[in-house]
């Protein structure tokens, strides 16, 4: 890995100078580079995100900083995610063709990353907020998740290649920590970077932290999260990080990636669907954005099913439940049954994921779009009181609950119990 | 790590001159190292084992070659493993100190390790088969696997000091790989390298292979294996990794080391003893050694949960289940809670993995001197016929198997039944 002695932050007078000779991006962009125009956009918590317009094109460039963008330099984050995201996009690429955005150039030692400048894309987040319903989203992510969690686990990969993956995302670590705490931890006690609107849900953030079984539960997943070394994770795959079009779906941002769970990317992803399906009273009336968000959401899970069962039927060329033991014996519904089994994992596992995701967007740090753009507080309240229930009873109740038409009609219910 | 370019397999000749100079050699065995008594005594199936005898006292030196003993060079094997026995050695004594062998040199190029001869010990597994009762081992192998396995984990270290011993055993593939291969799946199938006590267990072995539940399930136990990198194992902790005395109990040969389940160790090592039990009745009478197995089997249960317990309450340090939202709230019970569930798990995945491991010593290639110093094959089969019957209950059954009585009643059911 590069070191980072040398570490500039590019600023939008810069980096026409010092990415201006690379031919990947003077291709693109069209010379000469005095006449870019660069303007910095970055709205999430942690990087640069540049635009870089020229005569013939446009590029994003994207450079980490030493710390953490949302909170300033008193929380250092380490420039290497840069390394570990790019990995990631290369690896999403070569196992999901066409599903992110392409890279054009990448200098490890100034944390940078030049890529294709999708238009006319927006965040999925934001598409949603403004009840926008994209038709291709749930297909395709369905098949993204099913695709990249497969084939980057030992059902695919050797052992050995698996192994050394596994290796180098473990130095991922300060990534990993912040997940660690602010998704699995903070929110279920009274930690300092934590907040929730208040005072309206104070009552009910109280009944959340002093509730033993949601507790216990947050922490297995916790340990699951931090033990089940099953595949290489986006990490962060919330609807922030897909850029959409009707046409197209690209997933961005994969800096948290690592080994983990695959119901971990799996339940994130869905979470924020439901979360998005809970804010939209606070945004309009809406009734026909909200079945469009339960059906998506249905879609996602039912694709990436059938995705998974059509690669462990097609392409389960790794060492476990290998096919010497069950097809190759004449047993195809053996085969069969390890599957039904390694999906009903997943999905438990997912819902309590799903779970911790719901709690930790309105109790934690990092809060959502979808319901901090409501500003009346009393209405904002009411929608993530919602979430908030919703997010107990998947992880409380994960084991007992077996389809995704259950969850919805749960959060039906909820929708109409606690009416805006 | 050593780059091995130099290497030379050690023979009883070139021991004293390669050796002799060592300090922490010489200060033991006593100058001058042409009068030191040289013998090759491993047994194993992996290495080279020399008892090297001096005026003043006797040191063991262990030697890996580059491929594995028991089948010749058709079969290479990274001398890498010594580096990661040496580290596992280290760990271990600093988790359960007194527990392992005393080392007293290490050379990472030569693949050496010099350590404590271990006298009057014996090989707990020959122990055993001569029936003889120790003790000691129930208790003193129960403190091992709850203090080298929570220690290990991220219940007590930090998460960036975990991720980075996770990373450098992710490089110990090889050994992983036989285990994967040899305890998982081989037996399951009629695969090149296995064996078994024939015609008497074709039967039963035909039946078994054609079990399509239990091959399921010793499935689910590999991906189990492979994919839960929750503590460092020893790898391979069977009655031939024991040495003992009346008096003592040393644990040897963890080159299988690495990030694995928790509930790997404690299956294997259980599994061993219920095997023993089986295999009692074909060197003689041995009612009362039968008792003191299952006795032993129970103790070894019981003092791994009451020090993991004690652990729990004690030395929970890690990200996982922490005090600040249990403990520091004021809810004692909801850690207790999380330790129940924690220890259910652990249960549960053990009798899983005892169940392949009694498969594996039957059917495929490592067998065990229990089974095999049992001349008459008739015999032999009745008490290999028992434990395959148990290993598949537990397999197949483990979600409902709750306690350890239960399992010793299983056994004395099959031991009467199976009369030999």
């Amino acid at each position: 890995m590069a070191a980072f002695a040398d570490f500039e932050p590019l600023n939008t007078q810069t980096l026409q100078k010092r990415l201006g000779q690379l031919p990947a991006l003077v291709d693109i962009v069209g010379g000469p580079a005095e006449s870019w125009q660069v303007r910095e956009v970055g709205d999430g918590n942690l990087n640069l995100v540049f635009i870089v317009e020229g005569s013939a094109g446009t590029v994003i460039v994207k450079q980490a900083l030493p710390y953490v963008r949302l909170v300033g330099d008193s929380w250092p984050l380490p420039l290497k995610r840069s390394y570990f995201e790019h990995k990631a996009l290369t690896r999403q690429e070569e196992r999901d063709p066409g599903s992110v955005p392409r890279i054009l150039h990448f200098d490890g030692e100034q944390a940078i990353i030049a890529m294709e400048f999708l238009t006319p894309h927006v965040i999925l987040r934001r598409a949603l907020i403004e009840g926008q319903q994209l038709p291709r989203v749930g297909h395709d992510l369905g098949l993204f998740l099913a695709r990249t969690l497969f084939r980057g686990s030992d059902l695919a990969m050797s052992p050995r290649e698996r192994k050394e993956e596994l290796a180098i995302f473990a130095d991922n670590v300060e990534l990993c920590d912040i997940t660690e705490n602010l998704v699995f931890s903070d929110p279920y006690f009274e930690a300092k970077l934590n907040r929730h609107t208040s005072p309206e849900l104070d009552d009910i953030v109280a009944q959340l932290r002093a509730d033993r079984d949601l507790k216990v539960e947050a922490q297995v997943m916790k340990h699951l999260f931090a033990s089940r070394s099953e595949t290489l994770l986006h990490g962060d795959l919330h609807t922030g990080s897909v850029m959409v079009t009707e046409a197209e779906t690209r997933v961005i941002d994969p800096e948290f990636a690592f080994y983990g769970p695959i119901a971990f990317d799996v339940g994130m992803l869905m979470s924020n669907f439901w979360m998005s399906y809970f804010s939209q009273s606070g945004h309009g009336e809406r009734a026909e954005m909200r079945a469009y968000l339960l059906r998506t959401v249905e879609e996602i899970w039912t694709t990436f099913r059938a995705e998974f069962s059509h690669l462990w039927r097609t392409e389960r060329r790794g060492m476990l439940y290998q096919s010497t033991l069950f097809e190759d014996q004449g047993d195809h519904l053996a085969s069969e049954q390890a599957l039904s089994h390694v999906l009903g994992d997943i999905w438990t596992d997912a819902l309590g994921f799903a779970g911790c995701e719901m709690h930790r967007r309105i109790l934690g740090l990092a809060h959502n779009a979808d319901f901090e753009t409501i500003e009346d507080t009393a209405q904002r309240a009411r929608c993530e009181t919602k979430a908030l229930k919703l997010g107990r009873q998947l992880l409380v109740g994960r084991r007992h609950i077996h389809t995704v038409v259950e969850v919805n009609d749960l959060a039906e219910q909820l929708e109409k119990e606690i009416a805006t």
